[in-house]
């Protein structure tokens, strides 16, 4: 009876309008960077209602907080549907969010069915995992993985020289859990697409194979800051010039490999940053992605090979430093085939997909069976207040969620009796 | 005889590390903010060093100190000797500073001579040239060009929300002569470059002509921002890499308009600036010079057409705002003829050469003949501590400065007797 079940779509879409108060902006977006006030105001919220809904809830020493909702056997390990609550600086409503809000519609709906699961079902919220504020992204996902050690998440710096322990420990997410300290039977995470590839195709539900890999880079020109007016073109070391170049090749760079290769310079600061001053220093960071590794590593080859040329006898240099290499990710073949199956059975129209952005299932697929659901999001627009999905499309998306974590629980539930 | 007269280079350098005290920094440069109780010690010690060489002292009601060494007929207007005793917060021992104590100098010099010259020579020093405290610039010399009303400079504030006029007042520089209110014969002022021209041409002795014409403008680019994972390179409207390519744009215009004409892009901000969204707006400032007007506003038509050609089909939009315009400044032929022909007689490699930054003379200029001498500052570093100039170029200035301002005095002296 239970593959009957569905979530409630309307419950589901007032709970997203709620928390998209905490951190919304006059664009209709939301800005909630990470381990910031409005960080710890929706942490709060969630675990109001996660304990409302029955949940023993607990965080580990990176804030990641874990609702449970007691199973058959609680000596099982739970199977996780995870995503983050941290947005983009001037993000949407449904990047992250609806993976977590999915997640706890889909207890309230187990609690209102009275349905009890063999294995605990445990919701996550990850902690950083947009990157924006403390790069890299998907820290914390990174450190339960054990990707990166918690020492080195606590050292990383805003622009403003805080740093992540300092700002976890100032909003009190400092958990007595090693992050990593307990096992997952699954991880499921529901996400829009951030592409236009379902829309386009008319597709409700993306089955998710797998991550493409990516590198993030930080380079840093240095030049010689002069007087705009006294100094000569000829005898200028100007490190914004050289880095408008590099730019150009990082953009050259990403066309020359296409079609799948994606090559973007985000984030970019100019020092001193003065109208009458030439730039002495420039900072900007280079993000490079292709499904095929050899291809990300070959546009790191040609980039570095690009910025050599363009110092060459400038009195220019530059530093280019990779901080963070994520190869291509392939999800669990079982859990992939539960999303599947759950999509067809509910008779949503379907496709596999391979996710062009980074999400913390990448990371927990490392340590645990691990799957994503996509779905739409109008015109593949993300990272940006105007971020739109309709509310059929996230219910349809909890129901696969839903159905993929009951199936699950089916197969991972100890064969006895008759 | 008094054209092989020479200053004490000694005397003036011990001068200068002397007043250096006056808010000497660790690093070895000055701070001493306009209408600070470090600027009313130095303006205390000026008049007494002045007084001392026989000088009568005055100030006006914007502070501007003028000490005159009477002449054989003082009903003439005097020839003044001018700049500025204020520094930037990290600002060094030269810049403005061997203007003045050059020509108290000067004025020791021809009393060690006991010349009398026909018209009166005055020394001044201006208030707030750096304009670091209170802007704009070159306020009292402003005032005394009639540019900008005495009111408008007592209303300007500083940080603290202190006026001019109240701090003017608080150290007891309100003088009684309304800030205009004397003629002057003509104004010669001895600077640092505060670039590398002389330096990289291996002169001594710059012969400035003019103030270039200089332009600001501020430009906004605006395309889309989007997630830099899963939006392809076809479908982008990056306004970063439209920007690295105004940047190369304006950089080529620069050198299309050389030798003498300079275009800089200072100051730049992304937005979201996150590394992982594609820039949706970029802003960035853009500084045009030249010692013609009309090279200026070709810079600035050639900029605009390659920014509209830059944009074009690709969805990304730019505006460009002229937000400041200051015409080109042209010394007086007889006074650049008179500090070339003392550069020529007294055998100091010299150049002709056109002001980059501001100064009071650029303002003096349209109430009195002027011109500016300038000597080398290694590699042209200014607005630093670390601003350097070695004792025999300064003293090579005040050489050039002193017969400058006796050339002058000869051709302005009435042609009387046998």
């Amino acid at each position: 009876m239970s593959t009957n079940m569905r979530v409630d779509g309307a419950r589901l879409w007032d709970t997203i309008m709620e928390t998209a108060k905490i951190g919304g902006t006059e664009k209709g977006g939301v800005k909630r960077l990470t381990l910031t006030d409005l960080d710890a105001q929706v942490r709060h919220w969630l675990i109001g209602q996660c304990e409302a809904a029955g949940c023993d809830v607990h965080y580990d020493d990176m804030g990641n907080i874990f609702a449970r909702r007691p199973g058959k056997d609680n000596a099982l390990p739970p199977i996780a549907i995870g995503s983050h609550l941290d947005t983009q600086p001037t993000g949407g409503k449904f990047d992250g969010i609806i993976g977590v809000l999915a997640g706890l519609e889909v207890l309230r709906t187990l609690n209102d069915s009275g349905i009890e699961t063999h294995a605990p079902i445990e919701l996550i919220d990850w902690t950083n995992e947009e990157g924006s504020r403390f790069a890299p992204a998907m820290l914390s996902s990174g450190v339960f993985a054990g990707v990166f050690s918690r020492d080195y998440a606590y050292e990383r710096e805003d622009r403003e020289g805080l740093t992540f322990g300092d700002e976890l420990k100032r909003i009190g997410f400092v958990g007595g859990e090693a992050c990593g300290g307990h096992k997952l039977a699954a991880h499921f995470e529901l996400h829009i697409e951030q592409g236009p590839i379902l829309e386009d195709e008319g597709k409700t539900i993306g089955i998710v194979t797998g991550v493409q890999g990516m590198r993030w880079y930080e380079v840093t020109v240095t030049g010689m800051d002069c007087h705009a007016g006294s100094t000569p073109m000829r005898l200028r070391q100007d490190a914004l010039v050289a880095a408008a170049r590099m730019i150009e090749a990082v953009q050259a760079v990403g066309l020359a490999n296409g079609p799948d290769a994606v090559a973007t310079v985000g984030l970019i600061e100019a020092r001193p940053n003065s109208r009458n001053v030439i730039p002495g220093e420039v900072f900007f960071t280079i993000d490079f992605r292709d499904p095929n590794d050899s291809v990300v590593a070959k546009m790191e080859d040609e980039a570095r090979a690009a910025f050599d040329k363009i110092v060459e006898g400038s009195g220019v240099s530059v530093k280019c430093e990779r901080i963070w290499d994520s190869p291509a990710v392939h999800f669990d073949k079982e859990c992939v085939a539960a999303v599947e199956g759950a999509a067809s059975s509910l008779g949503y129209p379907a496709r596999r997909i391979v996710s062009g952005a980074g999400h913390d299932s990448a990371y927990i697929a490392k340590v645990a069976p691990t799957t994503m659901i996509f779905v739409p999001c109008e015109k593949g627009i993300s990272h940006n207040e105007a971020e739109k999905t309709e509310p059929e499309q996230v219910a349809a998306g909890a129901d696969v969620l839903l159905q993929a974590v009951l199936a699950t629980d089916a197969r991972l539930a100890p064969k006895t009796g008759a």
